[in-house]
Parts: structure tokens; sequence; C-alpha cells
């Protein structure tokens, strides 16, 4: 496999290569609201046509006990090895669309600072469709350009923005057909487009839904204020009360399985760029946060957090109530390392929330999906691959990083079917995942194109078969 | 004026009397939300007919910088005094709609186990179309029998759920004819329908807007969490820790005007009958939570509360996001005794907030409408009238009480016009002001309209006019 003739391939179908992206972009296939249901499945028939065309066999939409997983193979010869290669077609919810400066599912291509050869603006663009999409591509390319060094098979999921639940039980029922020798997935970011870097360390996720429910209605805040405990209060304290002074988390038991990295590993950690000023002007933020004794990488790396992802209760209208409401409601999310186990954590806190808060109110909590934390070998044959990959077309070595997003499946996959995934992402983390305005970089879309037929051709040689 | 004179003419007149009332609740006529205008404007429209119909002279719907008053007067002679009758036609938001048994603007009439006779459930049955209502008909009453002592001025608005901002400005334009002796209001409660009340003091209100501003945009929590404040948890805390563990607040300066009660005040006030476990029982919790070393009773009337009234940031939606929000906000507000003012304690709490909130967020905080606490002297003849008006009717001497709730014009009233204002109020605690599933009981409505003239005849006997 020569490079110029995986450039050549991309440069002669450039265009249509950035289309059929484009066309994914506009079914809003929205898995945390049931009303999208039909753009999720219509958005499953379009990823299964073009693995069609691709060339891939046993292309199907594979029932699920939610939304389908897209499969599909092409095996060239047993004794190669196999690629399992993983995304999602689903997507985050695009709220608040009034801070988009263009539909979310209107996929614009804009320049900016950072990508001065333009990105494409969309719900989805980055996380996960157009990384997911890279890999479709990559092979078509080696297909078209009879290059296949290996077997591939294609795992393409409808769920993992709300934790995947039916992923579980799909592989354990698929496990025949999902024999292989490594994952594949592009759902995670490089430090800049000129300094590669490839994730070993995710952080995994407990995800919580607290209800504090006072008085039995809502109540004249004059009439009983003072004299009842207000639920919003009491959630505030609650919550506030998770951290200390050095914004260390109180749950007791909460660090108890934390591996404490080496004094080396640490600094291996810190060789990645970093500029505090240049991170708080980005955010427009006059200083940072978090816990001490640790900086913003390990912070985001290497350590559990807790967060409040929503928050509600009361009178949240227009104009003023002086209500003292009955109940009051968040979601809070912790990121966990290794070797923290999303249940216990889960349970930790459920009965520390459940044990600290007062007579005067009830407490309900439950957990939604969870995902452990994973790590993976610098010295493994999927890492060494991915590696020399970038090396090649990006000039450099990539540096090992901690991300500190969770993709809860990678736990999955290592006690389902015993594979490590190589987390292979191309993307930014100014692409604004989860928020408005996201986009992925046309630059960083053609690259991976480029970069992963690399890494097929690396993975066959390095595995010696 | 005969106590038989006034029941005949209730009994001859009570259904019309009722079903008038009936009408009024149908519109609704909800100040906080601008969309309800021609609500608002058709129910000043049918109080002023209403009080034509009763005999009144000079009624008009008077305009206002926003809702307009409705004015009306009876003048019999120049000599005797004056009563100014205070009300308002507007009424709250009923949201949450789904919460309230019968629709909100479709008034029934149902029995209940505190009103077994019936009682009026619609959103301003009591607070303050019902109560609003008792004064018309009280006057008509009055008007039609040939007993009217004295003279009578009406003056009822449209904003007073959202602080009566125009009102200030309205009186200061009328202050000519605003000429009296005393207001009269009907808008608070009784103890019980055995146990009659009367207010004599009102805490006073501030309320603020908080918005905590975090990074400028939604961030990935996996990406940042850990690194970046999160404006929820930076919110909660800034709550959190506005009362220490005695449930005290901790705004500095914040009791500094508070006038305490002398002991013998204190015993007065716990005559009022109360009890916990009833308390507890109807509003459904394991137990109270205010201020260490007050009773529930001088919780609510006499120290001064901070609540939450509504708080919101982040995803609030179905599922699971792990957004690390940009922003955050809360409505909160504080009742206030005497002699603190409400402009002063707004802004001890703004600078209190702002001085507190931690360098990696932004916080601003804006002030809504205010209102000072009152008090009014039991030796006055205003009270005096009262007392005895509702002695006479049921047959026992009135508790006097400090209501929890404020009524930010009586204030307005004392500074403007120079009046005292005595709160009359017939209504029950438990008639969900402000909630879903407000009401009125039948036997409170025509309880007022029963005992309301005997205070004119008291007010005209004791002002020896």
């Amino acid at each position: 496999m020569e490079r110029s003739a995986i450039n050549t391939y991309i440069e002669q179908n450039k265009e249509r290569v950035l289309n059929e992206l484009l066309d994914l972009l506009k079914i809003p296939s929205i898995s945390a609201d049931s009303k999208y249901k039909p753009d999720i499945l219509k958005t499953a028939e379009a990823v299964k046509q073009r693995l069609i065309e691709a060339g891939a066999d046993k292309v199907e939409i594979s029932p699920s006990k939610g939304n389908p997983v897209v499969y599909a193979e092409k095996i060239i010869d047993p004794a190669k090895p196999t690629i399992i290669v993983y995304g999602h077609y689903d997507v985050q919810p695009a709220d608040p669309i009034n801070l988009w400066h263009s539909p979310p599912f209107e996929p614009v291509i804009k320049k900016t600072d950072i990508h001065p050869e333009g990105a494409i603006f969309a719900r989805g663009a980055c996380d996960d469709k157009g990384q997911m999409y890279m890999h479709v591509k990559a092979f078509e390319l080696m297909m078209k350009t009879n290059t296949l060094p290996c077997n591939v098979k294609f795992m393409i999921e409808g769920e993992e923005e709300v934790g995947s639940p039916s992923l579980g039980p799909w592989i354990i029922e698929n496990k025949e057909r999902l024999k292989g020798d490594v994952i594949l997935i592009s759902d995670t970011s490089i430090i800049a487009n000129d300094t590669p870097s490839i994730d070993v360390g995710l952080r995994g996720l407990a995800y919580m839904e607290v209800e504090v429910v006072g008085p039995n209605r809502d109540l004249h805040s004059g009439v009983y204020g003072g004299a009842v405990a207000n639920p919003i209060n009491v959630l505030c304290k609650l919550i506030a009360d998770c951290h200390d002074e050095n914004k260390h988390i109180t749950i007791p038991g909460f660090y108890e399985d934390v591996m404490e990295l080496s004094a080396e590993a640490r600094a291996e950690i810190a060789k990645a760029p970093f500029n505090l000023d240049e991170y708080k002007k980005d955010l427009a933020v006059g200083d940072v946060m978090g816990e001490k004794g640790y900086s913003s990488i390990e912070r985001t790396g290497i350590r559990p957090t807790l967060d409040v992802n929503g928050i509600w209760g009361g009178y949240i209208g227009e104009g003023a109530k002086t209500v003292l409401p009955s109940k009051a409601f968040a979601k809070i999310s912790m990121r966990l390392v290794p070797n923290q186990n999303s249940h216990k954590i889960s349970e930790l806190f459920q009965k520390y929330f459940e044990s600290v808060a007062p007579k005067s109110v009830r407490v309900k909590v439950t957990a939604h999906h969870g995902g452990e934390p994973v790590v993976v070998s610098t010295e493994s044959v999927g890492y060494k691959s991915a590696s020399m990959a970038m090396e090649e077309t990006y000039g450099k070595k990539p540096i090992p990083t901690f991300g500190g997003g969770s993709i809860p499946i990678v736990a999955l996959f290592k006690k389902e079917l015993g594979l490590d995934s190589i987390l292979f992402g191309f993307g930014l983390d100014s692409d604004a995942l989860h928020s408005p305005n996201e986009h992925y970089g046309l630059v960083n879309y053609y690259k991976g194109i480029e970069t992963i037929p690399l890494f097929y051709r690396n993975f066959t040689q390095l595995s010696g078969k």
C-alpha cells in the first residue's frame, strides 16, 4: 500500500466522499429522544447502503433490544488478522438550538482560525458521523485499489450517546461473528492538527438522576418559607457538600479503587503541550478550578470528577413567582479512572446521598447507563500500528494521552470479546462535541481516511500473519 | 346596621353573589405573563361593571404605566370617615397545570374535609378575586339596605402578583382623590374557620435573579470536567453557603435591622393554636426545618428567610447528556421583617454573592420588585374595628398574627398616603394560594360579606365622626 496511491484515490473522490458525509449529517439521529426513532432507522439504512457500495459483504441492519446495529464484513483470508471497526451513527441532542449559528442538521462548511481550510458545522460532524465515516471511505479506498491487507468487520451502533444499553446483549448474541483481533474506534481527539496523539486511557462514567421531594405540594413561600425545608435549597447543599475546599470529592469510599500514577507516568503525561493562558482565554474564564495537587491535564485525564449536568426545580419561567416548590431535580455524573467501577460508584453515590439527606425531605436516586474506565498498553500491536501510521501521515510521533471522555463500550468489548480497543481519533477538543456549533475539520476528515489504511497495513505486518 | 338584616340580604342574593364571582374566576387574568393582557383588561371591565351595579360613583378603569386600576367611590358625607378598599384582580400563573384536578379557570364547587359545605376551586378563588369581591358585595349590601355609614373608595389593581410596579406612580398621580382614613385589605388568612385572626405583621420581600456564567459555551464534561468550574456546582455552593448549620442566614449585615421581639410579644404569638404533627402530616414531610431557637410560627412570622424559588441550568430534558454547561440560574427571594429594608437587603445580597463568587465564574445579580415589612398596632381604631367585627360574627376574639406573606403595597400606602392598612382576610392557609388546586370556602366567602359591614359600622363609631 503506497501513500501516493491512497492520496490519489482521495483526490479523485474528494467531493463525493464529502457529500456523502453531508447527507448523513442531515438526518437528526438523536438517540436521547424517542421521537427521532424514524431518523435513527433512516440513518442506519444510509450507512448500510454506503457499506454495500464500498464493497462489504453480509451488510445488514441487525436488530437489537433498541436501535439496530449496522453490521458488515469483508473476509479475504481467515489466516489474516481481523480488524473490527466500531462507530456510532446516533448523535447528541442539539439544544440549545438558539445558540447555533447555522441549523444543527443543515451542514455548512465554514473557514475558521483553527480550520483555515474549512470545517463541516453540524451536530454529529465529529461525534461520530465524520469520524465513523472515515472508516467506511478508507475501506472503500482499499477495496477499490485492491489493497485490503486483512479482514475487517464493521459494528456501527445507534445508542452510544445514551450509553449503548442494547449493545451488550447484541454482542453476546452475535459473539460468533464478532471474533477478531482488535477493535478500531475513531471517537476521540488529537492534541492539535500538528500534534497527533492517541488516547490510551478513557475515563469511566456513572450518571445519576436525583430527585428531592419536600412538601407534598408547591407552597406559598411567604406562608411556609422558613418553617419547611425547601427541596431546592436542600439539593444545593447536598451537591455543594460533594466537594471539600480542595475540590476533592467527599463521598465515602469514592477514591478507594483509584490507581494512583507513578511519578514517571505523571511526567510522561506532563509532556503533552498545554498553555494555561490560552486554555482560559479560549473558554473566557477568569481561572480554572479543580482538585488541589493536580494539573489541568491530570484533572481531566487521570482523576475522577463529579459534575452536575442539569438542575431544575420551582418556577423557571418569565417573571417572579414566590413559590416554595415541592420538588427539585438534578442530573449528576461522575467521570471514573482505573480501577473504579461504575456500579460500585453508583451505589456509593446513592447510599451517600440518601444517608446525608435531612429527615425533612425524601431523596430518590437512580442510576443511568455507566461505563468503565480503560487503559491500553503502548506496547501492544494495536497501539504500535496506530502510532506508526500517524507518525507517517503527520510527520511526528503521536503522544499517548489520557482523554477525559468516556466510551463505555470499550470496557464491554474487553469483557465480552476479550479485545483491546485502539482509540484512533482525528478530531479536536475545540470541535465543540456535545455543544452548539459542533464541527469537524476537512483536513482532519481526509487525514483520517489517509491514515486508516496504514493502520491496516501495519497491523497485518506486526501481527505476523 | 343589624346582623339579621345583613344575613337576610345575603340569603336572598346567595346564588347571584356566588355566580358573579365564578364568572370573574373564569377569566385568566395572569399578570406575570404578558400574553394574558386581554384577559387582564376584560377582568378590569367586569369589576367596573359590578361596582356600577352595586351603586358606586365615578367608577373608572384608570390607566397606569401597566395594568389599569379600577377606581370607584361613594361619598355620603365629607364629615364621615373614608374607608379605602384595596384589592387586586390579577392572579398567579397556574402552572404546573397537570397537577390541577380541575382546570384552573373553570371554577367548580367541591366539598372537602376542611370545607364540608363546599369550596370554589379555581386560580384566584381566594387570592384575590374571592376576597376582593366580598368587599364589592358587602358594599352593594349596605347600599341596597341603605346602611352605608361612611364614605368608601375602591382601588382594585391588576399587578399585585408581579409586585405592583405601576401602583406607586398611580397613587402619586391620584393622591388628591385617595384621601381617606384607613386602607382595608382582604388578602390574608385566618387560623381556622373557628379561630379568627388578623395579621398585624407582614413580612417584606426582596426577590433576586442570579446568573452564574462559567465557560463561554457548553462543554463536553469528559473533556473538560474537573478542570473547569461548573457553574451549576458553583451556584449550588453559593446557595448552600447562604445558611449555616443552624439555618441562620450568613449574608453579612442581613440581620442588622431585625427588630427582635420581647419575651412577652413572643408569648402572645405562641398563643396561636399550632399542631406540629398535623402540620407535618398535612405537608407529608418527615420533619420541619428552620432557624434554630425559633418555633415554626416564629420562623414564618417574625424571622427573615431565604428561599430558592426556581433553579435551572444544563440539560433538563429526557435522558442523559454529559454536558458541562456554560450557565446556571436561580430565582432567590428573601422574606423580611421589621425593620429590614428591601433595597438594602437586595444590595447586601448582590454584594455578598458577587464577593464570594470564585474567580472562575462571573456572577450577575439583579433585583426584582421588593416590598417592605409592616406592623399594625392592635390599639389602632382600624384594628379594633376589625377585631370587634370578627368577634361578633365568629363568636370569638381574633388572635393577632404575623402572617408570613408579603403585600408590598402596604408599606407603599403608609409612605405615600400616610395610612395604615387593616389586613382583614378570611381565607385559610390550606387554600393552596400560588399552588395547584387553589380554593376558597363558601363559608369563608359569605362570612366575609357578613363581617365587612360591621367593620364599617365600628370604624365610623370609633372614629367619633
